[in-house]
């Protein structure tokens, strides 16, 4: 994306954005006012913020400005505005979880990664909306950006819609199911789940810990790859993080050749139940892929009748233990669909759960195979694009009727069980201007990997425009 | 222990033994030929063995005496009997689990450890009775060693039994929440619980994943030295079996003077609810640590109100799933007492498993902890000497009434919900003649600090006898 003459800040990269701070042709404070300016235009209409924070994001910027005015930067993130999923701790602020059951609720301290990332010099400009605790697929609370009247997506919605709209140059997000890249693929963005445990979780609201990921929501590839170092590196309060030397994030050296890559393209699962529009679009992006030198290989996935078992039997009794307290106190302030949920935690046997852990064990163990064979798999990221807000349901050809929620989370799982990463990049739209997403997924801590494939496919297309917000 | 006039050779230590063998003052075939005198003579009273498996020994034994006239030795355990506990598979024999439900079994293939000891040249003389799939502390089928009207302890209860008894020169058990450390503290022999993953379990029947360990029984602290090594390493098979380089095992080179050694005398729950002459022989034998040079240093240990739901949340609902499938088909096959434990892990809620494993990490880090203020912790093994048969609970003088199996399991099941290692060493009797063990526990992979403080307190104390066999 190269500035212009029409490029208004609000439109440049983040990449783009950091390269004019750095060489001084753009201001911390011109590029947040614009920032704020285009949230004032489009949030009426999409609804992406739980929370704008103008005034303390000014100051921040106006400190940045003065600190690039002094030759300072604090990271490769100075003066970058952002948007945080508002399950992620700032302190002194609210983490609504976009939920009633958060009511007067104040963080008292950073999550770790609000604390990186103003470390790296990324300048806060608001939350953003998620399905209520992040135990949903759609959002409610936000409209999609190309389509007013469908759904964002989620839980990660508000992070992906305001990215999307140019409401925030990037966002985090966190993914349990495909939080991150399922909003990210209908709203036409590029969204990374980490390898599981390479960015620190501390501070963030759980949905389950055994799935979740925190990860950024950025317009293009390159701006992930720029936005992940600033995250990762091992947090010792966590059980689940990954040791030091275990980073995975820098943009691979070998540049965007894929000369010899083996990209494995699934015999089963995941074109299945694919609608038509989809399928032919991540299609069309394998042979770009081929193109560019790749070799695509078929590959069959494995224990995929385990897939849908695991990740509720995961999910399920320990999204009801976070919240054991509040459903007995105030089950009320959750919205219907959340707490129906959160009930049926309470009467899952521990059998379940465990045979639940078994399994993820057995497919972690199965996909860590599957890496000797190729280099990246290559599917869609959803199965569908955005449904009108309502919609609870998608009838496929087969005869068979999926719940919306079952249908978004089914690709995505098999990465938040295995814990492998998955970069979701936007390959089109389909006929009525949807977006539609392709996930590369790679043997763990590959993140350079993933960013190095998607972003030869990134320079093979054209220059994407931001959502018109219609 | 030295060979004098009157030794006879199943009285040996494993060193003692391995030492004339190699010497070739002793020959594998006399040795077995002893141990399987002493079992004729005995087994009749204790009820030890399972199966005892002379012909095959006599073969392996033959074997061995060859090899050994011709200077070639397997390994440190050349010619040295070994008896099982009957939960560790041996291609082409039953594994029992000294239960109904296992009549007509045959192992394909041998245990990781089965395996590695007849590498390192051990010969199997038989296997060994198990509280029935080692889910109990009492082994109801051997008697005690020392009381032939006393329980033997469990679950490892015959190899421990067989031990004491001069029936094996040593043995393996396995130890959930205490079933290789009780036994052999009611019969006066040591046991070694290693760190969590150090030895291998594969081809040993599960009790709980989570909590299981495979160990030694030998009459002296020398020997488990001696034989841990033989069954350490990475399998790669298991996901739980430590990383190569991970090994603790062999005797530490410092040798036997603890000077500064910083012994961790527990204020709280240790010496809680214990018999006084236990107490009392524990605490004499901390003096005797001092007395070499160590430092006795109080400690609190924590999070113990968790000790008992952490163990029970974790044990039940794996030991059902392990038993499903029987369960159904065959239920009445299991005794009363272990049927009853298994059908109550259906009823259990996930919510109850998962707190048990939050718990277990939780009470991981701060034990780990703990061992930044001292290098061990002493403590009994058990909090009472054998019961006679029959006994089903103790009363304690503050009131409390508690079932044997919770007593004997509550001082030794922190060091399998925490996986550090401990070493239960025998220190001396009752006023009944009935022995009292003390533990030893360090941080992971301590096993070498444990032995050698195991061995320091040993050599400082007059030789001990076989048991009587009364």
């Amino acid at each position: 994306m190269r500035r212009s003459e029409v490029t208004r800040p609000y439109e440049l990269s983040v990449a783009a954005a950091a390269r004019a701070i750095r060489a001084r042709e753009l201001s911390p404070v011109e590029l947040l006012e614009s920032v704020l300016g285009r949230i004032e235009e489009v949030e009426p209409r999409l609804g992406a913020y739980t929370a704008v924070m103008a005034e303390p994001a000014r100051r921040s910027a106006l400190t940045a400005e003065r600190e690039a005015a002094e030759g300072r930067f604090r990271g490769p993130l100075h003066g970058i505005p952002v948007a945080l999923k508002d399950l992620i701790d700032v302190a002194g602020t609210a983490t609504t979880a976009s939920s009633r059951v958060r009511a007067g609720h104040r963080a008292q301290s950073d999550s770790a990664v609000a604390a990186r990332l103003a470390a790296a010099g990324a300048v806060l400009v608001g939350k953003t909306h998620t399905h209520e605790f992040a135990y949903g697929l759609t959002t409610p609370q936000t409209a999609n950006a190309w389509d007013g009247g469908r759904v964002a997506g989620g839980s990660s919605g508000g992070s992906a819609v305001a990215v999307a709209a140019g409401a925030a140059p990037f966002a985090l997000g966190t993914d349990t199911g495909g939080s991150i890249r399922v909003p990210a693929a209908l709203n036409g963005v590029v969204g990374l789940k980490p390898t599981y445990g390479l960015v620190p979780r501390h501070g963030v609201t759980s949905l389950s810990w055994s799935l979740d990921h925190v990860g950024p929501l950025t317009r293009t590839v390159e701006d992930a790859a720029l936005v992940l170092p600033a995250l990762t590196g091992h947090d010792p309060g966590e059980p689940a993080s990954l040791a030091p030397g275990g980073a995975g994030g820098h943009l691979d050296e070998r540049g965007t050749d894929l000369t010899g890559l083996r990209v494995g393209v699934p015999l089963n699962y995941y074109f299945d139940r694919v609608e038509a529009e989809v399928e032919d679009a991540v299609r069309r992006a394998v042979e770009r892929l081929a193109d560019l030198g790749a070799r695509p290989v078929e590959v069959e996935i494995p224990m995929t009748r385990y897939v849908q078992a695991t990740q509720w039997g995961l999910m399920v009794p320990e999204a009801t233990a976070y919240h054991e307290r509040t459903l007995r106190t105030v089950p009320d302030r959750y919205a219907d669909d959340v707490r129906i949920l959160l009930e049926a935690g309470e009467l899952m046997p521990a059998g379940d759960y465990l045979r639940a852990q078994r399994a993820q064990t057995l497919m972690r163990q199965a996909w860590i195979r599957l890496f000797d064979e190729v280099d990246v798999i290559v599917a869609p990221t959803v199965p569908a694009v955005a449904v009108p807000a309502g919609q609870e349901t998608l009838a496929w050809p087969d005869g068979t009727v999926e719940s919306v929620s079952d249908a978004y989370v089914r690709l995505s799982a098999p990465a938040n069980i295995t814990g492998v990463p998955s970069l979701s990049v936007p390959v089109g739209h389909d006929r009525a201007g949807l977006p539609i997403g392709m996930q590369l997924l790679g043997r763990p801590l590959a993140e350079a990997e993933l960013l190095r494939v998607g972003l030869a496919y990134e320079r093979s297309v054209p220059v994407r425009a931001l959502a018109p917000v219609l």
